[in-house]
């Protein structure tokens, strides 16, 4: 039932909260009362915070990350590797792997992986910028860092295919093992059944920070 | 684990979002990299309509409702019946009265409910107020509409006694029963006990709408 508000300004408030994913009218009219309550100078700032990140921040001409100018600082580094490039589905996967300080090339980000059941194609997400890219000829390796789920593993394998035709380019994938701190018990048995099959040389995990 | 952002302008959005109450700073980053999905034009006008909110509303001086006027248009209206005052815990609670189009009379917002638990005293919420409006003189009733719980009943009962010395006023409260369209079955039993001491007239019920 919807409720119907004595103000105009709270009703187009509340509409505009509740265009928020995951945020139902209800939740929207309760985070405005909120709002109400606060301090007038923080919400402007905090209302000023989020339509500033919209009208500056654009995508990486290159990488497709988000970027405040037209080449994002990662693609324009000159400490960067630019012969390793890892692909990844989102901008997030970006800073979950910056966040590791362990990959120091460059990234691709897909915006989406192919997915049949959600009708996405290899026409809808990043995959010919890739290959354009690699057709440049610097590119020695791709990683391959998607989330290991079928959807995943189909985009592994359609890029993987696209990218067969360049022969000076390596194309590797993220290990697939057991997480480190997780006790094995609690492993499913195809993780398990893949980090046997995968297993490295001890004398090799000691050389790793 | 905190994630550093490449952009400025991102992880100020995401601080703003993540002062919203029950939102973390994971979900506040993943509505951020939805609004930057989003088109421009929309997201500033969200934007807009929030800070207006929060730089046009205010509170009306009489009942304590949100206002856009100095006097909300309840409180300002000839048509509504100046004699009887509805007492509420918040302004979601006068949306929802006005909604059932069965009160007539002015509201009264006390912003809270008297809670030892929480700290919460007399002074804090709208009381004197509400006892300085019934001292002038014009109001024959002060309905009270808080919720049942023990919060809501102790701070009935406060008022109560505050409006005692006004012998010209009727304090009424809300009647308590079983919820129109719920089960018998799944009704409580306090409840239940209540509705059955507080049984009406068959013939009552026949006259309402």
């Amino acid at each position: 039932m919807e409720q119907e508000f004595a103000s105009r300004l709270l009703e187009n408030a509340v509409q505009a909260l509740a265009q928020l994913p995951g945020i139902g009218r209800k939740t929207a009219l309760r985070l405005a009362l909120h709002l109400l309550k606060q301090p007038q100078d923080e919400v402007l700032a905090q209302c000023d915070a989020i339509a500033r990140m919209r009208r500056e921040i654009n995508y990486c001409r290159v990488c497709h990350n988000i970027s405040e100018t037209e080449v994002c600082p990662i693609c324009s580094s000159p400490s960067r590797d630019r012969s390793v490039v890892c692909v990844v589905e989102n901008v997030k996967d970006v800073m979950s792997i910056e966040n590791t300080h362990q990959h120091h090339g460059l990234y691709h980000v897909l915006g989406g992986v192919i997915s049949p059941m959600e009708g996405i194609g290899p026409q809808d997400i990043e995959i010919d910028s890739l290959e354009q890219r690699v057709a440049q000829g610097d590119i020695r390796e791709v990683i391959l860092a998607l989330s290991p789920t079928m959807e995943g593993d189909t985009t592994n394998f359609y890029i993987y295919r696209r990218l067969a035709p360049y022969n000076n380019v390596n194309i590797t994938v993220l290990a697939r093992g057991v997480s480190v701190g997780n006790d094995l018990e609690y492993t499913d048995e195809l993780t398990l059944a893949r980090s046997i099959a995968g297993r490295t040389p001890f004398t090799q995990t000691l050389h790793r920070e």
